[in-house]
């Protein structure tokens, strides 16, 4: 069995072109040719803590893939990351370990990024300027892994944390990001016809009537129970909801919560996949406003931790 | 993160006394002390597999854990064993991994044979002779096992393979046991006023009317969907029915199967925890008929996974 590092790994994706390789995990998701049993959780109380294991394959691929990940939300204030994460991966014809990806959750983030950037590709109009809501490692990210699908580097960023915010402007210049913090969510949907929601907020924070037509907003941060960052009604309005898994988002993330909210159906939402392969229509005029609502399915997880090893079997 | 392998593990193990520690896990899981959520599974059709993972905590521990065990049903083709199985180590307080075991499921085969061990202890009457139905590694651990709750080193065994109960024989003569072998179930329910259930049969092999009073039987092998040892109606027939875990032994094992079959009721039967806390009676008469069905709970990993690990820091 392989223990293969974090930085081995961050090696290792350099020479990685993944968002072709996540396209065709959501397709194969979709076709019903992956096999991905319901998260397995456990809860802590003690300090809090939440643990979810994502497992599955591909049907007919060399590998199966269980990844464990964690958030403890008290680490900090012991100089620890809050998030954990590791990846095993098995063989599909004998069930034999093969390698221990000790990624610290760092693929988990590179998925999450690359899930987005493939929705923003497929649903927002030419983009005038990024909207952010969150100041944290996805509100990177997801921004960064724009660079290669879009010309715009204009962002406005909200976040509850004046300090963060600026760390975030900094940060973002860095990598050739041009930032404006605002005090106002408002003004981020006033002024950005691509909203990406990257908080780990309760409550929602980006509400109905801000919402301007021809927006499409990637809903990141709410992927479990109890997460929420849209307000009432905002799914509701959307002509378009997608998400990445229709089971799951039936018990997490914001559809979810528009479903419990009433007058909504999971009828009403489409499949990533689905449209990845043409059989579901996307965008279909200027005017439209869309959502895709990404809670995290583990396919990506397959797909990025199969890439890494078959690369760490070459070199 | 530490790597534990086999070998270390064997080493451990010659130092630990186990029981009381498999004793406790059974009692905390009764009392709702432990968390351990439903079984995941996945299944795999070109070659046949079954992966199973368990996992869990118990309340107020320093670690958790998480199982991976598979079964692939033709490696012995290839000259590699059927099952595979590793254990995780987690920090309870942050998340944290701290070891892997890569014991080849050698802790789930040890940790089964104490739970027979202590049913065995628990429900049996003055052991007469030992009867095993069934050849493989379960079958000699559950026997070597119990040397040291009874005197008796007489056993009866029966299998379908004439060479595998030859080998069977030799190999428990070498451990002190006097083994005889038949081709007639029958026999061993006549013979054996306790018996031991060890195949991966999908059919019925011991039947009602075969069971003498007084007898206790430990239903090991049926411990998965379409797995079955025992007859319709001898759970019926028994006059005690004991299970590891009330949950979930009515979604597998012979109890399962029992209600299923009709007329018997998960109310009818006793969790081992409650016994051995002795909110519960175990066998009241030496007259009664009594079966434990265990099919195994993550909470005997937990327990053995954390000494293990405990024994390891020591050293």
């Amino acid at each position: 069995m392989n223990i293969i590092n974090r930085s081995e790994i961050v090696k290792i994706l350099r020479d990685l072109n993944l968002t072709r390789l996540i396209e065709e995990g959501f397709v194969s998701y979709s076709n019903k040719n992956a096999i991905v049993p319901p998260i397995g959780e456990l809860h802590f109380k003690k300090p809090p803590g939440d643990v979810h294991i994502k497992y599955g394959y591909i049907i007919g691929n060399s590998y199966y893939v269980i990844k464990i990940a964690s958030g403890f939300w008290e680490n900090h204030k012991i100089g620890l990351p809050n998030g954990q994460g590791m990846m095993l991966i098995f063989c599909q014809n004998t069930g034999q370990p093969k390698a221990l990806l000790l990624d610290d959750a760092h693929l988990t983030d590179i998925r999450t990024a690359i899930a987005g950037q493939i929705c923003a590709k497929l649903f927002t109009n030419k983009i005038n300027s990024i909207g952010v809501i969150g100041t944290g490692l996805q509100a990177r990210l997801q921004v960064k892994y724009l660079s290669q699908i879009t010309d715009c580097r204009k962002v406005f960023v909200w976040g509850r944390n004046k300090k963060k915010m600026k760390l975030y402007k900094d940060d973002m210049a860095n990598v050739g990001f041009e930032v404006k913090c605002t005090a106002l969510i408002e003004e981020v949907a006033l002024k950005c016809n691509f909203i990406i929601t990257t908080t780990a907020s309760d409550k929602p924070l980006l509400m109905k009537n801000q919402i301007l037509k021809g927006t499409h907003i990637n809903a990141i941060g709410s992927d479990a129970l109890g997460k929420r960052e849209l307000g009432p009604g905002l799914i509701h309005k959307a002509d378009l909801v997608i998400t990445d898994s229709l089971e799951q988002c039936q018990h997490r993330g914001e559809i979810s919560c528009a479903i419990k909210d009433g007058n909504f159906s999971i009828h009403q939402v489409k499949e990533l996949g689905q449209v990845l392969s043409g059989k579901q229509k996307g965008r279909e005029s200027d005017e439209q406003i869309t959502i895709a609502d990404l809670t995290g399915v583990a396919v990506q997880d397959i797909q990025i931790a199969t890439a890494v090893y078959k690369k760490y079997l070459e070199v």
